[in-house]
């Protein structure tokens, strides 16, 4: 009467004593729960024993593999040269992939990248480029993978045969307490990033107020495990940790960003923002082994950033995708119905920008949506005209919202109080905390 | 933006980061799942937060307190003297309510019962009481107080209006990895005991092969939480915690432990069953403060069980709940189809003679039910002619089978097998291993 079925439940009570699951097990728990033979309340179970009990690096590789054999996997194989990918674990103010894509596909690598859109206080690449009149992120696979082989770059929306176990799951975490688990978080990062093709992967981890990991040290574990899933899954993978504490560049909104990436592009960008772009970027053509080092990288960068071929580049892509740059540049014919200076009640230094609380605000602003049905304001948000460590007189501008919803006191008070003043300069953190390999 | 309401997010954070739940979050968890406000998913990732990071003493209490309020709430004021019940955690051969339940009552005290039925190995009351012809166990409200008033005793089925929340979330532990958690399965059985009514309350803790919990220290922990769960809701509570590596007296099957239970109250019954339920019945009667010792009360009972009082005591409540005993006590017209003797292979001492293993047999010679849907062979089940630490001679009867399905040899060597003799005796542990007052 010995049972050798696999049965969900003696994974959940084998995962609730603490004890490492098989490839077997996970299999049957992932697959079985994407094509519905699992119930939702079997799955939550599993999921907290999970989170509470942990996994181990070998059950976190089998995890993200058995959600990347749920669904499809992207051949980006009938294309030449390097297939890279980039991710960002999600900030304010984050419009990073739109400038490395152009840097590193001007310098010959292979962007085919899948992005998703905002929720809550992080915004989302997709949104971004639909604020340039007729950009679509929606390309059939074989535009795609065309437009990757003749531009060099593609961005797209995530299609729904990608990493189905992946959707599934994570909407049942996000209504059972069960979000917060690294070994959880780094297989639907990870899960979606080897299903898209991409043979070198260069993570962005972000830590800090605007970022989900607050420390350095949650930061540092999640970059570990996922590129120590990249290599388990065959993926030459590296991650850089970069500090959320304030947003990124001096934009959150979705076109002002796009405005944002374009200044950057033509090497106008403001120092933080472009030197992110350029690391990363130089990160992703080491790895790939089309440069040979970080010097040379760097150099190159430079060089394309201020000789024009970078926003080429990036114009290439846009008008490819049906972009109309030109119409985007114009002046608006309908600007913002508000736009609020925000003034410094005192003297000082700037020594502390919270970006949550900017990116909340941001949301609030119509720069976002708090649930998947709202709809974005494409020119709402905030432009920052002082950042950490700039001196601050009273009554300057500390930053100008751009709304078309009413300013109310407390959106004010609110913004006022994201920004703290204090009369001694405080530490300036590095933006690029460390870099790991593997 | 602060969020007051209390949601079932925060309340399952709350407990996977160890933290103690307030009566308000308990309240609204239960409740709310009993009323279908929560749905299955969010409550099992709760349940398995509860049963990886604990509960307190006072939220067990607590919990145990919104179970009971879920539902209705028996109304015993209405019946004159000591309102006590007893209940066990279940075991095989487990047939002391039926002999505790006359004792008791006999000497005074108002017996007002609700059983269950039995599941897997474990036998219950209500079935065992189902072998009598005509046994009614659905009594209404007034005929089960007014045969608890006149006669001293009754014991009925569960009602639905009764701990419905219990009812629903044993129903989601059993399906969900999270039966194994102390304070669930103390909070599950104490609610139901509460919500019974009685003022007086002895348990019956069971450790070992044949139970649920298999060491005295298991044994312990649940039995003090019950108690203690007790004393927080007012109630005069105490535990016994009793040895069930071998079954308890002779016999497994339902027509054939109400024979036996017979026997015990006419003062022939096995050693180990007779000596539990005097003890029981004695710690009944002076926590009860009906007898002012426990030699007192044992000198009381010995005398009933000797001079007829009891097992008459046990006709009335059989014939008042509509039992025929002089059909039950006539000579079967079918007998099992089968009888099998299982005879000792070698000589030597028994050393272990396995309830668990024993429970399951019997289950599969039909006296029990793997479903909630089975039906059960009232007559079948096993006759144990040796106990631990008697001397075996090869050849000799261990124990005879009673069936109505083919009895095959893997029956039979399961049968052996549960059997251990060896040349030695083996020290023989307490039946009654220790007393929990508070």
């Amino acid at each position: 009467m010995v049972q050798t079925m696999i049965n969900i439940l003696s994974i959940i009570e084998k995962k609730a004593n603490k004890l490492p699951l098989t490839e077997e097990d996970i299999t049957f728990a992932v697959h079985g729960y994407a094509k519905g033979s699992i119930p939702d309340y079997q799955m939550s179970s599993l999921l907290m024993a999970i989170r509470l009990q942990g996994m181990n690096r070998e059950e976190t590789g089998l995890l993200t593999k058995a959600m990347v054999s749920s669904g499809d996997v992207v051949d980006l194989s009938s294309i030449k040269g390097m297939k890279v990918d980039k991710h960002s674990t999600g900030g304010v103010g984050d419009k990073t992939s739109l400038i490395i894509g152009p840097i590193v596909s001007a310098l010959g690598l292979k962007l085919a990248k899948m992005s998703g859109r905002g929720l809550g206080h992080t915004g989302g690449t997709i949104d971004k480029l639909e604020s340039i009149p007729g950009f679509n992120t929606s390309l059939t696979s074989s535009e795609f993978l065309n437009q990757v082989q003749t531009i060099g770059m593609a961005i797209v929306g995530q299609t729904g045969q990608l990493v189905p176990a992946d959707k599934k799951i994570y909407a049942l975490r996000d209504v059972t307490g069960t979000v917060q688990s690294i070994p959880l978080i780094a297989a639907s990062i990870m899960s979606k990033k080897i299903a898209s093709g991409a043979q070198s992967i260069l993570l962005d981890v972000k830590f800090g107020h605007g970022a989900f990991m607050k420390t350095v040290d949650e930061a540092t574990v999640l970059a570990k495990t996922m590129v120590d899933i990249g290599w388990q899954l065959g993926r030459n993978t590296q991650a850089m940790l970069t500090d959320m504490n304030q947003p990124l560049g001096q934009t959150i909104g979705n076109r002002l960003e796009v405005m944002e990436a374009i200044e950057t592009l033509q090497g106008k960008g403001p120092s933080d923002l472009t030197t992110l772009c350029v690391e990363a970027s130089a990160m992703m053509l080491v790895q790939a082994e089309t440069m040979p080092t970080l010097e040379a990288a760097k150099q190159a960068i430079d060089t394309i950033l201020h000789n024009g071929k970078a926003y080429e580049q990036f114009v290439k892509f846009v008008t490819a995708q049906g972009g109309d740059l030109a119409q985007f540049l114009k002046p608006l014919t309908k600007p913002s119905r508000h736009i609020v200076s925000i003034k410094a009640n005192s003297s000082g230094y700037l020594t502390s920008l919270n970006a949550l609380a900017l990116g909340t605000l941001a949301l609030n602003l119509g720069a976002g949506r708090m649930t998947k049905e709202d709809t974005i304001d494409m020119n709402a948000g905030i432009v920052l005209l002082k950042k950490l460590g700039d001196k601050i007189t009273k009554g300057e501008s500390l930053m100008t919202l751009y709304t078309n919803m009413d300013v109310t006191e407390a959106i004010k008070t609110t913004a006022l109080e994201a920004c703290l003043i204090s009369s001694t300069l405080p530490p300036i953190h590095p933006l690029i905390e460390k870099i790991i390999r593997s």
